[in-house]
């Protein structure tokens, strides 16, 4: 761990998810009081994601000791696996989280913003809470995923620094170039940290991830209550002074966000281009879908422990005629391509492909259609992932 | 997975443990059944193995999820912490075993032998039965340390060759030019391999580690039940044609290796020098060390599965005054230096340190003088142990 400086101070910020990666990390699902019937539909979406990146860049699918061999199973055994077939190679590691979303509780990466450092690089380590605290977090038992950034830090050789704000990487979306998008209604949300001011929360991300400019949309889209309003359902930087835009013209949520982003310019003073990505129609959970959910039970590697609620039933219960939180804009911008979700709706999902592959021509833009077992779980496929930038020069931490 | 060839056919073969090693994966001791008092005073001797290998090469120290926070305390997060102030860094890794016994259970790498392909490497996955299968294993529940291997390459992205011969690591030693030491002890046990003869072996070694000749000594030291005489506490190659023996002038054991070792040659037809290094006085259990040895209680990761024996009480049995398997030749060899054990016995200690530091004058031979407590699980630092070759072009399995 590196301390008493921080990775402004050594030329470093978080780059945009573009810049080049040396590997994407996914977690896999696998809380059976979250995914239904006992995940495996939702492993097997994550499976064809898993298979859609791999065409592009090497996974890392993290999981539980427990969840290993079945896991291996679907991604690296079988013939007809991704890890068999795919371009790149698929990993399968041991790493027990408490669910599976790596872009908020998997390490931040940093590399350095000038030509001359552009090969250096470390991970931040944001303190995480459940996505809420005491107030309205998805589960109260998360030490697992408290260690998520740590291990994954531990097992590059990465260097790392700690943040003691509570921030998870779904909560902002960069350009790489000193900007940030992120809403008030997550960053600014009293269930994460409580004390710190409007002020303190930008000038935490100015030192450990070098944003000089944050451009606050003020929500979320609707039905994203698991992450307080997350932005990447909503708005997500997809080149500099370039934005895709969750669009739905009837909902006040994107006109507010539209709002903000033709009057904002960047840390550069560029106006913002705004790619409207037209939004799924309002999706529900359907009451078939709740019974296959089961009641909490503590993660074996809670049971022993004194941890506060790790034996209680302390998870969001799902319920019937809920509002998900389906949004085309959570993506996976891998090398060379965009990993995008597809609902089923064969309209819808080609409607928004369109509009991302005409605003990203040079790049592949491909739709895994069975992203609804994925969304169920409260997320998508942006939540799953997390990008590893290449990092040649670890920068020396002792 | 690699299917359909051997390492041998591809050229490959297990290299000498002085060729250069990118990384050393060690093992963490947590079964309260097996280590005394919750395994603290034998987590605090591996910290000083951990400290004395950073000083020569990369570690990489594996744990489960449990253990993960106390392991990191000792070993990379305080300021004294080997991995705080070691040469090289030290990670710790989520990855659960049985008990932790890398020699024996974790990946056995193969490289190029040959000058053109010297740089190509791999790993070889070998059945595993806790060291005996229905016939005296150590344990019965081995579900986590069969899982090793393919973990360790995995993580490493590092083709995986799967033998179905049962073999442990430390059950022989290799010179990296065609020949292995054994002891007929262990590799002709019909607790191993019932079916297969000692040519059935030797072509397995020949197939997948790539050794044209096999040195059988008889068995292997006192005292080693738990392995059914494993060479790495009896005889180990330190150099091509040169070996340490584990040496007692009166025990007939030490007498019969040393007749072997007389009249073999090695796969080049070389006659071998032997090291000989002077035997412990022998070692016992104390009546004290027995009761801080708990009940079994199964591994969290056994928990809820049906495997045969996880709920029962399935390990061995410590008891007073049986007699340790104490060696000095169940040393570490690292880049430039030997990490052997201590055992607070300062005549006898010093005698076996002067012994190879004389046999190998050009590198270091540091002694860890807390070794008894890691006798006590049933092994020594050459066990504990496994050594990754520098393998920068991983065969192509695909």
């Amino acid at each position: 761990m590196i301390e008493g400086v921080c990775p402004f101070d050594l030329g470093l910020r978080q780059p945009g998810e573009w810049a080049s990666h040396a590997n994407c990390w996914i977690g896999w699902p696998e809380r059976p009081d979250n995914w239904r019937l006992g995940a495996a539909p939702a492993q097997r979406a994550v499976a064809q994601v898993v298979a859609a990146i791999a065409e592009l860049e090497p996974v890392t699918v993290v999981c539980s000791a427990s969840a290993f061999i079945q896991a291996c199973a679907l991604l690296v055994d079988h013939p007809s696996s991704p890890g068999q077939c795919a371009q790149y190679p698929v990993r399968v590691v041991e790493l027990s989280t408490d669910d599976c979303w790596l872009r908020d509780t998997g390490a931040v990466f940093v590399c350095g913003a000038e030509p001359e450092n552009a090969a250096q690089g470390a991970g931040v380590h944001f303190d995480f809470n459940a996505w809420g605290g005491a107030q309205g977090n998805c589960y109260a038992a998360c030490s697992l995923d408290q260690l998520v950034a740590k291990k994954m830090l531990l097992l590059e050789r990465l260097p790392r620094f700690w943040c003691p704000m509570v921030l998870e990487g779904g909560s902002i979306s960069v350009d790489g170039e000193g900007t940030a998008l992120t809403t008030a209604e997550c960053l600014l949300n009293p269930n994460r940290n409580p004390t710190y001011s409007q002020n303190d929360i930008e000038k935490q991300l100015r030192a450990y991830l070098g944003i000089t400019k944050v451009i606050w949309l003020p929500y979320g889209i609707e039905g994203d209550v698991d992450t307080s309003g997350h932005v990447d359902n909503m708005a997500v930087f997809i080149a500099p002074a370039k934005v895709a835009l969750h669009w739905d013209p009837a909902d006040h949520r994107c006109q507010a966000a539209h709002r903000v982003l033709a009057q904002s310019v960047d840390a550069l003073g560029r106006s913002l281009e705004v790619v409207l990505v037209p939004a799924p129609p309002a999706l529900y959970r359907q009451p078939d879908e709740v019974p296959q959910v089961q009641p909490h039970q503590p993660h074996p590697e809670h049971a022993d422990t004194s941890e506060p609620g790790a034996s209680d039933s302390d998870s969001y219960q799902r319920r019937a005629g809920e509002r998900l939180a389906a949004s085309y804009v959570n993506f996976y911008r891998a090398n060379g391509g965009i990993i995008m979700p597809g609902f089923g709706l064969p309209e819808s999902d080609e409607a928004a492909r369109a509009a991302l592959q005409k605003a990203l021509p040079q790049i592949q833009v491909v739709q895994v259609p069975v992203a609804r077992e994925i969304l169920l779980g409260g997320g998508n496929i942006h939540c799953l992932t997390q990008q590893q930038p290449v990092i040649s020069e670890p920068i020396p931490w002792r």
